[in-house]
């Protein structure tokens, strides 16, 4: 029987970004600069954008995932199509005190649609393993390699998530782990699957604007050829 | 073979919250005032608010499921992030009478998205229980212990939903059990599903918004670096 | 190995509704005449409405599966909640020669919330029916019976979907049964699952919109109590 | 244990649209303006629509997947309606060099709805076929067959996606073979299974418009009958 506590604070609970404030209580206000900040960083004309995460505290450091958006282009037809995929951001901090992280020291991890879709169909006895190299294909590749793994706790509870970022410039090996629940587990495969259509631009390019709404109902529709058609070679 | 009835009124038919007017044919007005009432405490200002809910009548007890929000706060980037995830509300309404349920004698439980997380993935022997304390970390701490359990009715038939509020200064300790069925537990397990990503705000992190589609159209692409990279530290 | 084939037309084959046309070469005019009258009875106001479905043809009955909104009553409060759930409609037509099939002679059964459940976890082994009678708690209870059965085709095949409407006062009994292939099964699956938080309103609830956006931005946290806690009691 | 690198450059690695430059460095231009000119010929009047696919790229052919929306008809009522389900396209492009591919040569299948239904229900060991005939019921019928064939690589590794087009006329039997991993494979899914409902339109028939919302508000319900109701015969 799984058992959820809210009554002892312990380093295994659980809870939302909204948490942070009890968490992290003797550098709330810092925090919470650095994350402004850093949001008024990423687009300084998307006055409208919106941020939201998962994030587990557990004894040694703390998880939080949040999606990034895909990026269009404009074609010249008027139309747009997908330029870069988004991806789903795993950010780790390391404890550096009972409940209190250090937002300084975080890595980041961020999953291709593909990486996502392996971590979304992982058994629960299974394992994946992802390889990063920030400087891939510059003269700097090879110098820092980041890796993510996730390997089951074993007895279907939940998976451990371990990042390690090798740096062969200055000769650091950081490494942070997270056990996750199978609840919280769940939480991050619900919350993926809803996020992987979305990163990808399958929403947006299966929703329909009202100048746009495609409709036959004005010309006759023997009278135009389907250019959809897989038979329009 | 499973049999849902609607020829005879039985104290196991389930139907959704349009039904309230049939099942609380004695009390409808008082009943419709204090949900118009409650709603409007909700907040003066959202006019615009909607309510939805899904809600199984049993022998003893109703059980109500309904979703809500988060909370986002405006950064200074003119962007907003999630300061409170939404939750799913559990409402149990002890019965009366037959079909009659008291809707002044209501219990709630409010599922936070890590035990949204551990519902739906309850395998069909599984359980689960979850403890809060409404006082947690004031000075009413442990006055009021509240439990929420779900345990398997057995050969993948549904469970049992329990809720127990303990009040040690009132001394009294309440219990409500309203069993549901295999079909009852899809249709929450699925609106639960749903409803997670939003009560987290993921759907509205990934909603473009007219004025704020992210384009690099006008931008060429190589001049701006990528904010969103996990490289960008 | 499931083979789907569109070369030869047989009374297996599956289409969409746009195969109307083709399947019904010889009624189309007085079809569609059907349809939109039918479709202006909805609701003389809701210019804006529109309609999806999914229908599969078999030798002896076509079945359409689609969508029905839930309606919202307005709240004194200015906002709304669900009045009377949606549903899924189920539409069998009986065929009248080969890939004709007599829209007049159709029977429906709407499919509730909780009976969306029952069908979307169905185990492959499994079997469900449902019953209904029109004039419940009428003077006529009784005179109409009409019961919904889903039945394996066995080895993973898929399901015999059976409608019986006993009318006791003109003494007639009819029977449709349309066999549905695993993947048509899939699809109504996957599209009662979609449809599911839709009819019972779960997603307006969860929509926000320009002028109700929940934010706490203007307004410090501490000042105002949580009006959707579990603990406002 | 499952490892996907970005570390060393190979014919397995899988990436979205967006590496289409590095891929195909040789011939981007090329490319782009294909895809521009492409995408302008859909419909020359929605200058909004939005382009999104998932590519995967092999040793020797690159599979893209795209979804296409549905035909809406307007009604007498002034609603509308399905009038040709949307689909997902197939493209297969051959590879001509080291990560070069052919965009001229490519090959397309459009999956409709239960063709999806098929694949997204497809279990690990399983393998499904289907057929079309771009001239079906017009004289040049059996001129042209194309197939396409899902088969698992074994041991839950994922699937080979095939492609025949059979061409009676011009003597030519082309086949392209992509081999799909379990990741990209779950990404097929969820992505197929969340464009599902979209391609039959059930998510514009679910969806409520301002001028449209369904209200009850203002006619006290008991003076107006449900005539979406199945008993309305």
């Amino acid at each position: 029987m799984l058992r959820l506590s809210r009554f002892l604070p312990s380093t295994s609970t659980s809870r939302g970004v909204t948490g942070l404030k009890d968490a992290l209580w003797s550098g709330s206000l810092t925090f919470k600069h650095a994350l402004s900040t850093s949001a008024a960083n990423v687009d300084e004309n998307a006055s409208a954008k919106k941020f939201a995460s998962y994030t587990v505290f557990k004894g040694k450091a703390a998880l939080s995932i949040s999606p990034i958006l895909p990026l269009f282009t404009k074609l010249e037809s008027g139309g747009s199509r997908v330029n870069r995929n988004g991806s789903v951001m795993l950010t780790f901090f390391p404890a550096v005190g009972q409940r209190k992280y250090d937002y300084t020291k975080k890595q980041l991890f961020a999953l291709s649609p593909t990486e996502v879709g392996s971590l979304i169909s992982l058994g629960p006895a299974e394992s994946c393993e992802f390889f990063h190299d920030p400087s891939m294909k510059s003269s700097h590749e090879g110098q820092v390699k980041k890796s993510l793994s996730i390997t089951p706790l074993g007895s279907d509870n939940g998976y451990f998530v371990n990042i390690t970022v090798l740096n062969n410039v200055q000769k650091t090996n950081e490494r942070l782990s997270v056990p996750v629940t199978k609840a919280e587990f769940a939480v991050m495969r619900t919350a993926l699957s809803f996020a992987l259509p979305h990163i990808m631009g399958w929403d947006q390019a299966l929703s329909t604007h009202p100048q746009s709404a495609p409709t036959s109902a004005s010309k006759p529709r023997f009278e135009r050829p389907n250019p959809d058609s897989e038979w329009d070679r």
